[in-house]
C-alpha cells in the first residue's frame, strides 16, 4: 500500500459451531470452511467455537498457504474457542477472560466450562496498526426470561473496557464475534456507546445476504426453528464492528453474509451465518478525535439501563449466596446432631440403638454431600456478587464522570 | 505544575497483612497505617492484602480528607486485597485477574481463594497521564522447592503483557506491589526486561531504611524467623517500579522503607516493611523512545529461562491431569462393578448376600466421592495445562521476534 492512499481489508467472521461429539457434521463443515477460506482469500479470519485444537490444526494445515499467520486462544476447561488466521504477521497477542460466564452447575448450557474470553491480536499493515479483537459472549437461552443477562452485560462491559484500555496506540480497531445480542439490546448499545465502535452492517455501502443481516436464520438446517419462531427473518447476533483512531478513516464498502447451505452442497458452514466485510482504510489530514460516537446524554442513559440490569443480577446473586450459605449451615447442624447422637450411643446413653446403622450412615453421607455442594455454591455466588458489585461501581463512576462534564 | 518543569510525586506501597481473624493486631495496625498516611501526606498510596472491605472503608473514612479519591479492586472469593488512595482524581480503572494462582486444595496456603490480580488506575496530574498498577503475586512458601514458581512466572508474564498493552497512551507507568520475588529472580528480570520498568530502589539518589532495601526483615516481630534464616538481612520482595514513555523523564530522588515498629509504638505496620519513593517527573525535549531497557540478547536469555521453568510446570501439570483422570476412571470402574454386583444380587444370581450392606454402601459413597474429587481435579489441571501451554507459546513467539530482529 506504500504510495497508495487506501488500504482494502477483507474480513471474515464465523461462529463455527464445532463442538466435538455434539455438533452435527462437524468435520465435513470444518473441511468446507477451510476450502472456502482458501478460495476466497480474505485478509483476516476471525473464528469462534473452534473448541478442539485438532480442528484448529487441521484448518491451519489447510489454509496455511493463504494465511501464514494464526493464533489459537487457550482458556477455561474446554478452551476459548477463539482463533485468528491472518495474511499479515501477528505482532502480539493478549487474552482477557471474562470474570463472569454462567454457572458451573448449568451443565446443559455449558458456557461456564468454555472460559469465554476476548482475544486481541495486533497486526501492522503498511505502517497502520490494527488492534483486532475476537470474542464470544454468553449465549441467550431464553429471551423472555434471560437469566444470563447480567453476566452478558458484565462481559459486554469488560469487553468495552478491555478494548478502550488496550487500543490507545492503535490506528484501527476491529471487533468480530458472536455477541449473542440483538442490535438494539442494551449490551450492544453499551459496547458501541462506550467504545465508539461502528457496526459494519449499518454502515455498509452495499449489502448482500440474509435479510436484515441476520446470522441465525430459519432456513439454515442446523438452527432450532422453535427458538426463531418470534423472529421469522432470523436474528442478527454476529458482528463486525470497527473504528479508526488517530488520523485514519474506515469505511465499510461491502458487507455480506452466507445464506444457509455452502455453495454446491446441502450443508451450511455452521448453524450461524458467516459475516464478511470489505473495509477501506484511509489516512486523513485531521485526527478523528472523538472516540465516543454516541452523544453523551444518550450514553449516560445506556449505562444507567445496563447498571439497573446488573443491579437485578446482583440482588439475585446475593439471594443465592444467602440460600446456599443457609443450606451449608443446616447440613453442618445435621452432621453435628448426628455426631452427638453417635457419641451418645457409643457412651451407652441411649436405650439400645436408636437408628438403623445403614440409614444413619446414608444420612451422614447425604449431609456431607450437601455441605460440600452448598459450600461450593456459596463460594461461587460470593465471587459472582463481588464481580457484579465491581461492575456496578465502575458504571456508577463512569456515570458520575459523564454527568460532571459540562 | 503548570509553568513548573518538575512534578514531585510521593508514592507509598505496603502489603498490609490484614487477614480477618488470622493476622495479629490487625485493627490496631490498620489504625496506625491510617494515622501515618494522614500525617505523611503522600500523593499516591498502593496497598495489598486489605482483604476486608470493612478495613478499606475504615481507612477511607480516616484518610479521605487527605486522599479524596480511592478505589478497591474486588475479585475472587475473598477479594484481590488491592486498593489505591490518591490525592488526584482517578479517571479510569481496570482489573486483570491472573489465569493461574495456586491450587484450591492447598487450603493452608489459600492463595487460590484470593483471586490475585493486577489493578490499574489512571490518573492525570498537570496534564501528565499516569498509569498506576498495583499487584500481589503468588507467595513463595519454600524457596528450595518452589512448587508455585511456574504459576508466579505466568503471573509475572501476564503482568508484563497487561502493562505493555494498556500503557501505550501513558506518559508515566508506575507499578507498586508485593511481587514475592527477590530482585535477581527470573520473574523480576522477565517483568523488567519485557516492560522496561526501572527499580526505584536501584535508581534512588538517596536511600534510608532497612539494609539492602529489604521489606521482610528478621527484626519485624511479625515475620517468621525460621523462613528468614538463610537471609540474615531479610529479603526484598516489595517494589516500586517505574518508567516514562513519550517525552518524559522520571528520576527517583529518594527511597525509604519503614524499619520494624511504627514510630512511638512497639507494633510494626505489617509483617512487611512499607516502601516509599519520591519521584521527579520532568518533560524532556526528545521522546524517550526505547521502552526496553534490557539489551535484547539478554532479554531473550531471560525469556528462555522463564520458558524453561514454565515448561517444568507444564509437565508437572500434565502429570497431575493424567493421574487425576486415571483416578476418576478407576473410581468409575469400581462403581460400575458395584452396580453389576448389586444387580446380580437383586436378580438372585449370587449365593446369598456376598457383601455386608453397610460396607457395600460405604464403598459406593467412597467411590462417588473419589469420582467427584478426581473429576474436579482433572478439570482444574486441564485448565492449568492450557494456561501454561498458552504462556509457553506466547514466550516462544516473543523469542522468535527477538531473534529475528537484526
Amino acid at each position: 500500500m506504500e504510495g497508495d492512499p487506501t488500504l482494502r481489508l477483507r474480513v471474515f467472521d464465523l461462529n463455527c459451531w464445532a463442538i466435538r461429539y455434539l455438533s452435527k457434521r462437524r468435520q465435513e463443515r470444518i473441511r468446507l470452511i477451510g476450502d472456502m477460506l482458501r478460495q476466497e482469500d480474505f485478509d483476516l479470519v476471525l473464528l469462534q467455537e473452534v473448541w478442539s485444537e485438532r480442528d484448529y490444526s487441521d484448518l491451519n494445515v489447510k489454509v496455511g498457504g493463504c494465511y501464514p499467520f494464526s493464533h489459537y486462544f487457550r482458556s477455561g476447561v474446554i478452551g476459548s474457542g477463539l482463533c485468528v488466521f491472518s495474511r499479515f504477521p501477528i505482532l502480539d497477542t493478549l487474552l482477557y477472560q471474562y470474570s463472569l460466564n454462567g454457572y458451573p452447575y448449568m451443565l446443559q448450557h455449558g458456557d461456564w466450562f468454555c472460559g469465554k474470553s476476548v482475544g486481541l491480536v495486533i497486526i501492522k499493515i503498511s505502517g497502520i496498526i490494527f488492534n483486532i479483537y475476537v470474542t464470544h459472549l454468553h449465549a441467550e437461552y431464553c429471551r423472555e426470561k434471560d437469566a444470563y443477562l447480567p453476566h452478558r452485560l458484565v462481559q459486554a462491559w469488560e469487553l468495552a473496557q478491555f478494548i478502550r484500555h488496550t487500543s490507545k496506540a492503535a490506528d484501527v480497531v476491529l471487533l468480530g464475534g458472536d455477541l449473542n445480542m440483538h442490535p438494539e439490546d442494551v449490551g450492544i448499545r453499551l459496547l458501541r456507546g462506550w467504545t465508539g465502535l461502528q457496526d459494519a452492517f449499518a454502515e455498509a455501502t452495499r449489502f448482500e445476504g440474509c435479510e436484515d443481516g441476520c446470522t441465525l436464520v430459519p432456513n439454515n438446517c442446523f438452527t432450532d426453528k422453535s427458538e426463531l419462531l418470534p423472529f421469522p427473518l432470523g436474528i442478527r447476533i454476529d458482528y463486525i464492528l470497527y473504528k479508526a483512531i488517530s488520523s485514519f478513516m474506515v469505511k465499510c464498502e461491502e458487507m455480506k453474509t452466507t445464506t444457509g447451505a455452502a455453495p454446491g452442497t446441502d450443508v451450511p458452514f455452521s448453524d450461524h451465518e458467516a459475516v464478511m466485510a470489505t473495509l477501506h482504510i484511509q489516512r486523513q489530514g485531521q485526527a478523528a478525535g472523538a472516540t465516543l460516537t454516541t452523544a453523551e446524554p444518550t450514553l449516560a442513559d445506556v449505562v444507567t439501563e445496563a447498571r439497573t440490569e446488573v443491579g437485578v443480577g446482583l440482588r439475585a446473586a446475593q439471594q443465592q449466596r444467602y440460600s446456599s450459605g443457609r443450606m451449608a449451615l443446616l447440613a453442618l447442624l445435621l452432621l453435628l446432631l448426628q455426631a452427638v447422637a453417635a457419641l451418645g450411643a457409643l457412651a451407652g446413653l441411649g436405650a439400645g440403638q436408636p437408628f438403623p446403622k445403614l440409614s444413619f450412615c446414608l444420612l451422614a453421607f447425604l449431609a456431607i454431600g450437601i455441605l460440600l455442594l452448598a459450600t461450593g455454591l456459596h463460594l461461587f455466588h460470593t465471587m459472582e456478587v463481588k464481580m457484579l458489585q465491581s461492575t456496578e461501581e465502575q458504571m456508577r463512576m463512569v456515570l458520575r464522570t459523564l454527568q460532571e462534564r459540562p
